[in-house]
Formats: structure tokens, C-alpha cells, sequence
């Protein structure tokens, strides 16, 4: 898309694309590309028409980006994708209700999974009651690969299903996410399946309390940072943190991971409207790992749980 | 991942992603990049070390590239990303045992939404089965947001799932597609629900002439774009030329969307082990529209169908 400063935007699409473009966009011109065509030629005869001094570019692959320089030599280019991420951290209330129902269909799929979950039953297999009952419930798709970890394989924070199967004394963690109007949820329960060990209680309350603590400190106008760090001083407490190998959360919208991050180098300051995940979690190597997530809504003072499976799954 | 011309390849993962590196990589070294550290840092130290004259580049984004030429200027950086997908376009014997697999899956898929469509059923619940069986058979999900294009929503050939429910007479296609380690399948299929009118009987056989002649024309070393040819002008005789509006196909593997392209503007020759998709289609707008699809392996002197959900739907 190339956005002038005055005048319509121009949306440039495939001509199989056409349709859709007409469908689903409103303030600007569609431009077809048709399958003779070259993408950049005509994107360039756009910026020909225009004669700009400077290009402000999203964040394009280096090889648009130097045939791009190549072409206009006159013209400053500089990656702005800034601009865009400012515009996307901050979301709409269109946007919320988008993601307030990827949430509620992540709840419909969370809930599925818990109650596939028993001895004998294969991680892919609870994977596909919970994407089933996301999709038949009106989810566009997942919003990600879902992961089902359990047993040792819970001690991999980003390990997606395999075809193990589930046993009596298991953790199992389940991280779900459902799709409306593009927009996405995200939401990880933990539970043990059978009796917990006294080790498992202890780590499943520290992460809890780690999780509920972060989210009584999130509002608008408060660094990223220090939210991150009132979650892993509750971890740290306990001498878990080297086990909180990631940071507590991430934007989410149209994209899994987008801005503000909340980690310990992160300069981001959440802002009003902001949609977050915040997850922390212990993983133990080889041993088990807990992970608690919720997708949350930044709101002036505090902040708004969109995922609202309940917490209490081990005690 | 930083690969010198002698010595091992440097993996660079988050520490999150460590345990699933070292399971799924060999012959290079892992570096975590710890939550505090910054992912260019360490990958320019590994440079450092090295220092190297030139450099190619797999197709960074534009910030990154720019970051690295701003702290290498003594160094020749240089897009490269042909390197990794001359590599990529020939599948070995490994990739095509996983492709393979991954279009068995996509069959199940099909079989299942096939059974599934008829009046009075959402375009997203032909969807939600399809793709519940591919996940209990073990695809790791699905290749693609899942296509059901009914009635009118058929002449849009990228349209996801709508809500709409499914009418006697109508034309649905669905296009689906499975993963498995990685690896990706694609395929097609047009049914009318109840008695076809004869214009649709007559686009439907010119779409299937057009893909098995298109199919036959395949081997290794012949131009893909000579193939798209043999297809385009199958349709070109009957006049329907104007409303195939898309290349006849794409390579597939890791990515959905992979080189070699089949387009009336392709330079890409095929070549042994390539892995491609088949797709002709003629979208007729606001009325119908028929697509038929296939995942194919280029061999020496033909092509091997992997999708083989039989084609002869309508009559």
C-alpha cells in the first residue's frame, strides 16, 4: 500500500485477490496487479506519479527495500515500520470486540482440551478436540500452532504436539489461541493429571501468584519493564527465576506477537488499549514445566482479563 | 544462522527455543541468545570472529540488513536468497517421504469435507471437519487457512470460510491442505451440490483437461512456464480465458507458497525432486467458479500425483 500525504491511499492486490480487497478494505483506491505484471513495477509507477522527497517504509524484505533505493535515487527511503506497529499497539474498539471473541473462542477451546486430557489419550489428539471446538464455535482458524506439552515435554516452553502418549502423574500444558476477523487470542493452562507432587503445588502457586501480582501492576502509562520484573521477583523469591527463560508477555492483534514486550530489556510503556499476554512460567529441564497465560486488555487504570478459564487447577 | 565457508554453521536460538534446536538441527553449533541479550549483537560477534569479505544474505527484512551494513562497513553484503531456495526447490528423499505423507493427510481432509458438504451446512463447519480429521490422522495443522467458497463466494478464488450456508445447486470448492515435520501439502476440489447446469459440466471438464494436459507436459527440465501454457491454452480455446486469473501453480515444501512458479511470466525450469501444485481455474464473476488442484513430485520424464483424491466430481 502506498499512503500519500494528501490524497488516497493506493492498495495494490493481485488480480485473484480483487474481490476480497473490495470486500474487507474502505479509504482507498485498489490497484490490480495482474499476473503479467511485475509487483514492484507497479508500485514504483505510483511513486513516479508523486515525485516524493521522503519514503517512510514498513518493515519490507531487504530485497524490495534495494530494489526500491536502486530505482528511486533521489528519493530518501527510511524504514519507519514504527509508524505502522504506534498505529496497531493501540487498538480500537472495533478491533477490541475482534479480539474479545478470539478470546472467548480460546476459552471454548481451552475448555475442551482440559476435558480431553487422561491417561492414554495422545498430545495431537486433545490438540484436535480443542482446534474442533474453536472452529465449529466460529473460529477463522488457530492463532498459532497449538501446543500440547505434557510430561517431560512441558519442560520445552515452545514445544508444539507430538504423538506422545498422556500418563497418569503427567503435567500437561495446553497453549490455545482462536482467530476472529483476523484478529487473535492466546491462553495457556497448566494441569496435572492425577495427584500433584508437592514440588508441583509449590511451582504452580509461585507461577500463579507471579501472574495475578503482574496483573494487579498493569495500566495504562506503566514501563513494560517493571511489569516483567514484578512477576520475576515473585519467581525469584523462590529461587526459580533461571527458569523463567522468557519474557512475561507480548502484544497480540492481527499478529501473535507484536509490540510492546514486556521483558527485562524492553523499552516499551503500555498505553490504553494495548492487548497483551502475560505469561510467566518455570520450565524444570527434563523434569516438567507450568505455564499460566491470559490475554489482557490495557484500561486507564488496571487492566481487563479477556481469557477467563479459571486459574485454580492445582492445589 | 550465521554458515562460514569452512568450520560449522552457528545456529543462533532464544533460549526458549534450545531444547527444540537441538532436537531438530545437526552438523552446526546452538548459541542461545539469553531474554537480555540482543539477537544482532550476537550474530555480529560471530562476524567479528570470523571476518569474512563478503557476505550473502537469505532475505533479511530491511532493518536487519540495515543494521548490518551500518556496523560492517568493510564488509560486501549482498541479497543471496536464490542460494537458499536453490536448495530448498529440490527436495531430497526425506522432504518427499514428509510431503508424501503431508498430501495422504490433505486426502483424509478432502474425503471428509467432500462427505460433509450439503445443504443447509456452514461453508466453516465443511471446514472444521475437514480439519479435525487431518489433526486425529496426525498433520501438525493445517498447510493454509483452510478455503470453502460456496454459491457465489466460489467465483472469489482466495476467499476463507464464510458463514455462509451451503444452497442446492451450488458450486463449492475446497481447498485444503495438511502439515507433517514441517512439510506441507495442497489440493482442490469443485463439486456442484445436486444437479450441475450444463455450463457448469462444461467448465468443469475444461478446468480438468487443462490440469491432467498440464500434468502430462511435466518433467524435469521443461519451462514452468511452457506448462502454464498447456493449461492456459486449453482454457484460451473454450473463451475462458479471461476468468483464470491466477498462475497454474506453485512450488510447495517448508512454505506454502515456494518457488518454482508456473506462470504465463515465469523463468523457472523445473527440475527433479521440485514439488509443485497444479491448479488451473476459471472463476466466472459473481456467478461460479471451478478449481482443481493437485501436489505433484517432478520426476525425470513425468510427475507424480501425491493428492489422489479421484477428479471426477461432476458429469
Amino acid at each position: 500500500m502506498f499512503v500519500p500525504l494528501d490524497g488516497d491511499p493506493v492498495l495494490f492486490v493481485q488480480e485473484l485477490e480483487l474481490e476480497n480487497a473490495k470486500a474487507s478494505s474502505k479509504n482507498c483506491i485498489i490497484e490490480v496487479v495482474k499476473k503479467d505484471e511485475v509487483f514492484i513495477d507497479k508500485i514504483a509507477s505510483a511513486i513516479e506519479d508523486y515525485k516524493p522527497n521522503h519514503i517512510g517504509l514498513d518493515d519490507l524484505s531487504a530485497s524490495t527495500y534495494l530494489s526500491l533505493i536502486e530505482r528511486f535515487k533521489s528519493i530518501k527511503f527510511k524504514v519507519s515500520a514504527d509508524l505502522v506497529w504506534k498505529l496497531r499497539m493501540i487498538k480500537d474498539d472495533d478491533e477490541i470486540r475482534c479480539i474479545r471473541r478470539a478470546a472467548k473462542l480460546a476459552d471454548a477451546g481451552m475448555e475442551t482440551a482440559l476435558a480431553a486430557i487422561k491417561p492414554g489419550v495422545r498430545e495431537y489428539q486433545v490438540a484436535a478436540e480443542a482446534e474442533y471446538a474453536m472452529r465449529v464455535a466460529g473460529s477463522e482458524g488457530v492463532a498459532f500452532d497449538t501446543l500440547v506439552a505434557s510430561g517431560p515435554r512441558s519442560s520445552l516452553p515452545h514445544s508444539i504436539c507430538s504423538h506422545r502418549k498422556i500418563r497418569e502423574g503427567d503435567v500437561v500444558f495446553i497453549d490455545v489461541g482462536a482467530t476472529f476477523n483476523g484478529y487473535r487470542s492466546d491462553i495457556t493452562r497448566t494441569i496435572v493429571v492425577g495427584k500433584p507432587t508437592t514440588q508441583q503445588v509449590k511451582v504452580y502457586n509461585i507461577v500463579l501468584e507471579a501472574q495475578e501480582k503482574a496483573a494487579k501492576a498493569l495500566r495504562a502509562d506503566v514501563n513494560a519493564r517493571e511489569v516483567d520484573e514484578v512477576a520475576r521477583q515473585v519467581i525469584r523469591e523462590s529461587d526459580y527465576e533461571k527458569w523463567f527463560i522468557h519474557g512475561l508477555g507480548h502484544g497480540i492483534g492481527l499478529d501473535i506477537h507484536e509490540p510492546p514486550r514486556l521483558s527485562p530489556n524492553s523499552n516499551d510503556v503500555l498505553k490504553l488499549g494495548n492487548v497483551i499476554t502475560i505469561e510467566p512460567g518455570v520450565y524444570i529441564p527434563h523434569k516438567w514445566g507450568i505455564r499460566i497465560e491470559d490475554t489482557v486488555l490495557i484500561q486507564k487504570r488496571n487492566a481487563e482479563r479477556l481469557t477467563k478459564t479459571p486459574h485454580e487447577f492445582i492445589q
